[in-house]
């Protein structure tokens, strides 16, 4: 498989890393999380060519990531800001940075500290249940066959044939579900 | 800035990115998680070819991610487990797969739930605060600057100079660090 069909797959992190997967966009993101809007401060901020970060830029908008807006006219100019989708991503960056900060520390201390306005402390994000509030282990959770994966399941059931492991089972299904499920809408 | 020296930053995301940041990299660890070891399970599962994902895995090792256990003897053969360090990556991984969930969804529905063994309830992972449980927003979340920023920052005011904004800083500041206070110690 090409890296670039690793969005045809029944996972959820195979999507996520086909927008968010290439060199430099998440460090983008994080910028932008920061208050970065424009082109030639994302540029100094990240020392990335012009053209390959103009590349990054266009496929974040594409993807709906961020969203161009005129900010001046005569010459029109253009910032980068964080959509809704975008702004989904905090916790994505939080998770990333908070592993950063206990396991590739060097020894100096964390680059930052984070405080919570609500409850006025120092604070680490930790990653809870929704339910009922405790951490999320990955012990303690189980993943479970959504529509896509469980059709392909029962199907190779049907005709006694194993179920393949992670990512050749949610490619295959989805292959499955686009040639077969599709046709019957 | 080439991205080989992305870690070279006084930046726990840009540290994190720089051992998790190239393609595949991440999907190696989603199928770890997922409890593929051996690297032709890696392999079938990913479809990448077999030099870049030993370049990945050597990577993964060398960074303390996986580790590489013998399994077998006569011929030996290796198989590649998480570490604590790895195991540490599994918010990272459940923040991506919700986003992709939330917003990357083909109209079919989540590819997996979720089951929290715990409470018994199929589970969103939402990032909390450690010290009060609630939500964290972005909004509600300000950063303050560790050490090796806050001394380069002073550096900057005691002379007048102007701090530049996001990577700039997090990469002048290291470097500073670097030539400055490691001499002192």
């Amino acid at each position: 498989m090409k890296w670039e069909e690793i969005d045809q797959q029944a996972c959820s992190v195979a999507r996520a890393l086909a927008v968010l997967g290439e060199r430099w966009t998440l460090l983008i993101i994080r910028d932008a999380f920061r208050g970065t809007r424009r082109f030639d401060d994302f540029q100094r901020s990240l020392g990335v060519t012009r053209h390959r970060l103009s590349e990054r830029l266009r496929k974040l908008v594409g993807e709906g990531v961020l969203t161009r807006v005129a900010y001046m006219e005569r010459p029109t100019r253009y910032e980068y800001r964080l959509t809704r989708k975008g702004l989904a991503l905090y916790p994505v960056l939080m998770t990333l940075s908070q592993w950063g900060d206990d396991w590739l520390d060097d020894g100096n201390g964390p680059p930052q500290y984070y405080r919570h306005s609500l409850c006025g402390k120092q604070t680490r994000a930790i990653l809870c249940c929704d339910e009922c509030g405790d951490p999320l282990r990955p012990e303690e959770v189980s993943a479970q066959a959504g529509e896509v994966l469980s059709t392909y399941i029962a199907h190779l059931a049907s005709r006694g044939e194993e179920v393949p492991s992670d990512g050749e089972l949610a490619r295959d299904a989805a292959r499955y579900w686009r040639e077969n499920r599709s046709d019957e809408a």
